[in-house]
């Protein structure tokens, strides 16, 4: 039988996890101090603003572990506060893991779930300097800080659209909200598990090396990842920018997989891309005489589809649809309230 | 009845812990974006590093709902964070709060928890940034991280006490876990909230702003807070310097709180004052001859009482105990492993 947590405790754990952070994970010139003193410390670049996020994945809340190995676990937590430094045009630096564990979690799951976060950390030359372990009697929750930097200057920030400007929007929102819809749907996740949509659901790319470019280029007017799902993002940069939107539906980029599993689950795959999805997509606004511009920034880096999918408004906080017949109708998220009755 | 975190629903919650902030909390200029974009961000200062560590109170583990007020909690959350800056010799600067809550809790205990960690971070001008809040169904959690910074070359490690040093320490250790015994032991937890050694336990005092002075004196070798107990954490020093050490018993600080309550509750003071407890207090070496100067720093800022209780030695990784009668018995922490069989 593998050995779980209860049979090596708490310090036979952390030693592990040092460990294997040694031998996997990056080793940053600039930390003075990684885990194992009070706290963790390290040395800041002169002209670069931290940024500094937090994100937690509680088990049947946020995951079902039916869904996901403890690796792409791993990853899944990583990559979604990779996601928000992406969307501020920063770049990951250190993270903290604070785990909730039990007892009898197998510790090759938990080094599965570290080998999840370097590899997400890895490639940013990013590492884990410090965290925390607590002991959970019944569910595991993943709860990670990461610290970023971003040149002076260059922040993107989501209250700064302008009337006028394109809105652009990174691969194809819906298809993790279609890849849930077919995992909660079957008997057998196992056969689902490597289905394009349930791995954009259980494995999602961020796109923060897209963002750090687009902050470089200086053209981006305004950023946000996509969380809540397009449209409920979407409103988040309407409202903090004091604007509205008009978006074309039939600009909308729906992949083939998503429109064929959209017909075979009776879903409108439109629906789909407005509406909660968790892709960690970019949402962002430029000038229109930009656009071309920022597409070529982007291709430079990644070979992921940009889109432009509608205009900037000045129709404070409202959010319009045009359809192919040409009318317009306002669209609101359906977005869930996580404490709402 | 009271407003439930289900009336609010989660952007209600939001919205009244951003009001909440900039009523009672401290906007400090540094910060260029706090909660409400992606990320937060601030400009570290030139000439100092930064200092990051995370800790997690999770409910029916790490404290009891009866035992303590929704403030009191707030207040021990951000205090244990604050203690481990100080520990380092740094000045706490910026938090990040991770809240799981329930649907059914009530709107005023998260505000009043809120209340405690503005309690804790005001007196250093130090503010909330950001945050994430997660819907639990059973236990509450408060996961903090918080960012400090210390001045280069100031920064207190654990690592680095030298064979001769003399060993010290602030306050009174054993008075929280005296207090826990009492607060376990009674059938009304009411009648006892205020008795001295059970706010020892409920609402620890750190020594933030006595760990800064003693980093900024450049006379201090290594530090930690005790937040394993006297022994525990001593052992932690004893381990990462490579040295060990000898405590004189008759030298413990028992205060007349803990004399009598452990008289009362038929355990032995210095069993107290060594074992696990969870009290916060800073344990530091120094060169013997500086003792007096280091007394005039912490002195000039508190009136916290500091008490030299031993030496380090060269016998590595032992610590030996004198009695009274000029025996010496060799002692090992008792502290429980949260993993563990």
């Amino acid at each position: 039988m593998s050995k779980t947590l209860a049979d090596i405790g708490e310090f036979g754990l952390i030693r592990r996890i040092h460990e294997f952070l040694k031998k996997e994970g990056f080793q940053a010139p600039e930390v003075i101090l990684g885990i194992g003193d009070d706290t963790a410390s390290f040395q800041p670049r002169a002209g670069y603003n931290v940024l500094v996020t937090c994100d937690c994945l509680v088990e049947g809340r946020h995951y079902l572990p039916d869904y996901i190995t403890p690796s792409d676990l791993g990853r899944r937590a990583m990559a979604i506060n990779i996601s928000d430094i992406g969307a501020m045009g920063g770049r990951p630096l250190y993270a903290l893991v604070s785990l909730g564990l039990k007892s009898d979690t197998p510790v090759a799951d938990v080094e599965a779930m570290y080998h999840g976060f370097c590899m997400e950390l890895n490639p940013f030359e990013a590492s884990i300097i410090g965290g925390n372990l607590t002991k959970m009697e019944d569910i595991i929750f993943i709860d990670i800080t990461l610290i970023g930097e971003v040149k002076q200057g260059k922040i993107m920030l989501r209250s700064t659209a302008r009337v006028g400007d394109a809105i652009l929007i990174t691969g194809y929102p819906g298809q993790a909200a279609a890849g849930l819809h077919l995992l909660s749907r079957s008997q057998s996740t196992e056969d689902l598990r490597e289905h394009p949509l349930a791995r954009a659901y259980i494995s999602p790319s961020h796109r923060a090396k897209e963002g750090w470019r687009i902050g470089q280029s200086g053209v981006a007017t305004a950023m946000i990842d996509t969380s809540d799902g397009f449209l409920g993002d979407l409103g988040h940069i309407c409202k903090e920018s004091g604007v509205g939107a008009v978006l074309i539906q039939e600009k909308f980029p729906i992949s083939e997989d998503l429109r064929q599993t959209a017909a075979q689950l009776k879903l409108d795959p439109y629906e789909l891309f407005l509406q909660e999805s968790d892709d960690y997509e970019l949402i962002f606004t430029c000038s229109p005489d930009k656009v071309s511009q920022i597409r070529s920034v982007i291709a430079s880096v990644s070979d992921v589809p940009v889109t432009e999918v509608g205009k900037i408004t000045e129709i404070v906080g409202i959010i319009q649809l045009r359809l192919p017949d040409g009318t317009k109708r306002r669209i609101q998220p359906t977005g869930w309230d996580h404490f709402g009755k």
